[in-house]
C-alpha cells in the first residue's frame, strides 16, 4: 500500500457543518474554507500567507516523504513558495524506534528536496492506532499580485496539464493490487516501473514556473483524478470546461494497469499532475517553460462561459462531470476487498 | 473522560530523530523545534509569525472546544494574538452526523470566544479509529519586539502563576474517576464543581496582559503539571527556579480529589494555568493587571543563576525536579486500569 485514501466527508456535510462554522469572520482572510480551495490565503499587507493542512496515512515506505510533498503541492498551486512545515506524527502504541527513524528520515529528505524547514510539531503514541498517521501543515508566502486560486479560471483560457493522468493511482494500484494484476497477466517489469511513478508526485517546479508566467487558476487533482480536479476548477470558477480524452496523456503503464482492472484513468487519484487555466496569449510560453524543466505539458481543453465539465470521450460520446467525482480507487477497493 | 493524554514520545527519541530532522535550516526561523518551546516563531520582517499544532483526543463533550482553546493558548504564551486555525478532523468510520454537528459547533463557539477564524482544514472518516481525533494548527502574529519564549527567564525574575494548580487534571479526575472518588467518600457536589474547572482552560486574557507588561518567559504547563512547566522554563533558559509549595494555590476541590487518590497536584496536567518569569520591577504591575481581569495570580518563586528546579515542600523537604516530569494522570491510570 502506497497511501491510504481515507473517506472524504461528503460536500453536503461539509457545507452544513464545516464551511459555515469558522468562528469570527476575519477581513484579512482572502480565501477561507470552501469547495475546491485547498489552501487559505491571508493578507499580510505586503504579502500573502498561504496555509494548508493534510492528513496522510499509508505505507511506511513512503509516508513521511509523501506527507511533505503532498502538503507542499497545495501551497505551490497557489503561487506561493512553501517555506515551513508543522507535523503531527501519531504512532501506534507499539511503534518501534525503527519506525520513527524511517518516517522522520523521509520527512527530512523530502523537506530538503522541496527546500522547506520543519519548524514544529508534535509526536505521540496514540492508543488504538494500528498504523502511523500524519497531519502535515504547510505554510508559504506569495507576493500579493501573484497568488493563484482554484476559482480563477476565465472563459477564453486554455487548460494545461502536466505529466500523465493518474500518476499516484498508477503507483498505488501497482503495489496494492500487484497479485491481482499479475493474475491478469500484467508483467512484473510494468508493475515495477508503475510503482516508481510515486517519485513524480511533486508539482512544485511546474507550479513555480506557471506562477511566474501568470495563470488564472492552478489545481493539483487528487481524489477523483483529472476529472475531479477539473470539476473543482469549473464549479468554483463558475465556468464551463471542455476537455478531450484523446488530448490527455496516459502513460503506457497506467493504460495496462487500468485496462486490466477496468478502471478509468481520468477518475483515478492524480497527485503529481498539475492542471492550470492559462490565458490564451501565455499558453505557448507556459508550455515552453514547463518543457524546459524536462516535464511533459499538454493542452487538454478550454474554458467557456457556462458551468461544469464536459469530457469528449475517444469513442465520440460526451460526459458531463458532476461536482464530486468518486475516485476509481474507492470503487475498485470495494470490488476486490 | 474529558481529554485523553496520549503518550508523549520521550525526549531522547525526540532529540535523536525529530528535532534534528527538519529539512533545510531557514535563517528566518527564530524559534524552531526544541525542548520546552511549543510554538515556532518566524521573522516576517516587520512582525513575527507564531505557529503551533496540537493533537487532541478525548470526550466528545469538550473535544472541539478544547482543541481551539489549547492550541490558542500556545500562541498566546508567545505574546502573539491567535488569529487563524486549521483543523484536521478524523472521525471514526461510523461517525454519525450528530457527532460531526456537535464537534464543529464547539469549534465554532470556542473560535468566537477567542476571536479567531478557522481558515481551512480537512475532515475525514478514518478506518480503524474508535473515537474522533483532532489536529489543530493555530497561527498568530506578534510585534517583533514583544514576542516571548519559554527560554527567556533571567536570574532576578519572579515566577508568577495564574489561577490554581492542576485545573485541567482536576476536571479530568472528577469525571474519569468519578465512581472511585465517590467510593472514597468525595461528595457529588465537589465532583460537579471540579468538572467545571475545564471551563477555565484559556490563558489568553492573562497572556495578552502580561505581554503588554513585558515578561521574560511565559509557558502553559500541560503534562507534568506546574512542576513540568517550571522545568521546561528552567532547563530551556539555563537558569535555576526555586519555588515554594505553600505559595502555590490549590483549589479546595483539587485538594479533596488529589488527597483521595494520593495524587500530587503539582505534577498533574495544568492547562488553564499560566506561568511567567517577570522582571522584579514589573511584578506588582503584572499582578495588578491580572487581578483586574478577575483572575487570581500569585508569586510562587524566583529565578537564580544555576540549573533546574527546586521545590520547597510544605513538610520542610526540598525536591529537585528533572527535565521530564511524568504526569500523575499516567501513574494513576495504570493503578486503576
Amino acid at each position: 500500500m502506497v497511501i491510504t485514501m481515507v473517506g472524504k466527508v461528503p460536500l453536503d456535510i461539509l457545507r452544513k457543518y464545516i464551511f459555515c462554522r469558522i468562528g469570527v469572520s476575519d477581513p484579512d482572510v482572502i480565501v477561507g474554507p470552501g469547495y475546491g480551495e485547498d489552501s487559505a490565503v491571508i493578507d499580510l499587507g505586503d504579502r500573502v500567507l498561504v496555509v494548508h493542512v493534510d492528513p496522510i496515512t499509508g505505507a511506511v515506505d513512503w509516508l513521511g516523504w509523501l506527507a511533505v510533498h503532498i502538503s507542499c503541492n497545495d501551497i505551490a498551486v497557489t503561487g506561493a513558495k512553501p517555506r515551513w512545515l508543522l507535523s503531527v506524527l501519531y504512532f501506534p502504541e507499539d511503534a518501534s524506534e525503527e519506525l520513527i527513524d524511517t518516517i522522520t528520515k523521509q520527512i527530512d529528505n523530502a523537506a530538503k528536496e522541496v527546500g522547506v524547514m520543519v519548524v514544529g510539531g508534535h509526536s505521540e503514541y496514540t492508543p488504538g492506532l494500528n498504523r502511523p498517521l500524519i497531519s502535515m501543515t504547510a505554510i508559504g508566502l506569495a507576493s500579493k499580485d501573484k497568488y493563484v486560486r482554484t476559482s480563477g479560471a476565465k472563459p477564453g483560457d486554455s487548460i494545461i496539464m502536466t505529466k500523465t493522468a493518474a500518476i499516484e493511482g498508477t503507483a498505488i494500484l501497482s503495489t496494492d493490487f500487484a497479485h491481482i494484476l499479475r493474475d491478469k497477466g500484467v508483467d512484473n517489469s510494468v508493475l515495477k516501473r508503475a510503482s516508481n511513478f510515486i517519485k513524480n508526485i511533486s508539482v512544485l517546479p511546474e507550479a513555480l514556473v506557471l506562477t511566474d508566467v501568470g495563470v488564472n487558476s492552478m489545481h493539483d487533482p487528487t481524489e477523483g483524478g483529472i476529472l475531479g480536479g477539473l470539476a473543482e476548477i469549473a464549479y468554483s470558477s463558475n465556468v464551463k470546461l471542455e476537455v478531450w480524452e484523446d488530448k490527455i496523456p496516459v502513460a503506457e503503464e497506467t493504460k495496462i494497469i487500468c485496462d486490466a482492472l477496468k478502471v478509468d484513468p481520468l477518475k483515478l487519484i492524480s497527485s503529481g499532475v498539475l492542471i492550470a487555466s492559462v490565458p490564451q496569449e501565455r499558453v505557448e510560453q507556459a508550455l515552453n517553460e514547463i518543457h524546459s524543466l524536462g516535464i511533459k505539458a499538454s493542452v487538454i481543453g478550454k474554458v467557456e462561459e457556462g458551468s461544469g465539465v464536459i469530457i469528449h470521450r475517444k469513442d465520440g460520446s460526451t460526459e458531463q462531470v458532476g461536482k464530486s467525482v468518486v475516485d476509481e480507487l474507492f470503487r475498485i477497493w470495494k470490488i476486490y476487498e
